[in-house]
């Protein structure tokens, strides 16, 4: 066991040689022997960590969600106008600025794969969710939104539309570009706030 | 060699016995020995059809797309008046009404698998993207649109906001409902159509 480095921090290792190789080979190379290797640790020592590849699987996923809302409250720290705050954490949540390319992808890889296994994947515990759930509260609180919109059924409609572009965004980064889902959140974003967003 | 089912059937049902394992074991699983064991042949017989695995999972992925183009053709080619036709080609590309369920799924998980293997989905090629391109030049034509709407924008719009839909229908039942997602769709037509879509 190596002597400077934590047990959590161990753990996170672990988790992103997960993720390398779900980028690589997908769920499919996700073994925990492969992921051992791809760590640079024997399986015994992996199964220190992890005591199965559910309960790694599990924890790489939280992983994910943890980052997005770490880099979502950063923006929401900053010192920019509300507005702007919104603006920002609706893009980070897209793979087009390269920021949190690689957990957005590993996302809709984990997605995918609860088509199969139900309970991996859980809507409210999704980093992206959680951010589209506090965007929606304040444009609320900013009171920016048309009046009488059903905030729920408008949550689930920013919600798929961020899925199905993080999908085009990666798929066909000639096309939908950075600059072509700026535009299409701003366009969301006007049709459903009173005055406009901007 | 079974001698009542020709070439082309017996590709069917091997690709379709792909679908099964991809549904229940995702990409990993769908190795040709498995899916030779599946659709019940040897693995020499299935090279008899398919000289590759990658030759197997395009004609699979390919068969999706033919499946739901047949059911959009169906549709354009009832009696209904063209809105409500239109109508019933966006919500069949749902996997809310179970028609082309098993379709739609392995769509997306051949749409994830894109994310490793660039080459291996084309959104060109895609039965959901050509009826959605299909439904807007419809609408065009029947001068429901607003004007000076820019339609490749409003086709990538309505495709994004079809694919997120999709996986919440299949990871959230109980709230993405039928219901909720012909609301959602009729909505975004409404946003669209000039005099709103009904």
């Amino acid at each position: 066991m190596p002597k400077l480095i934590n047990h959590e921090e161990r753990k996170i290792l672990i988790a992103e040689a997960a993720w390398r190789i779900m980028l690589e080979q997908g769920m499919e190379g996700a073994s925990v022997r492969n992921i051992a290797k791809e760590a640079g640790l024997s399986l015994g020592s992996l199964r220190y960590y992890f005591h199965s590849q559910e309960e790694l699987l599990k924890y790489a996923r939280e992983l994910v969600s943890e980052r997005i809302s770490q880099r979502v409250d950063k923006i929401f720290a900053n010192d920019k106008k509300p507005k702007e705050k919104i603006f920002e954490v609706l893009l980070v949540l897209l793979p087009a600025t390269g920021e949190l390319k690689t957990e957005l992808k590993i996302r809709l890889i984990f997605k995918t794969f609860a088509l199969q296994e139900k309970e991996s994947f859980s809507v409210e515990q999704d980093g992206v969710f959680l951010a589209i759930k506090n965007v929606m509260s304040n444009l609320l609180l900013l009171n920016l939104l048309e009046k009488e919109l059903d905030l729920s059924f408008e949550t689930d409609r920013i919600y798929a539309l961020l899925d199905g572009l993080a999908f085009d965004i990666l798929l066909r980064p000639d096309v939908s570009t950075a600059a072509r889902a700026e535009e299409i959140l701003l366009y969301h974003l006007n049709t459903i706030c009173s005055k406009g967003f901007k």
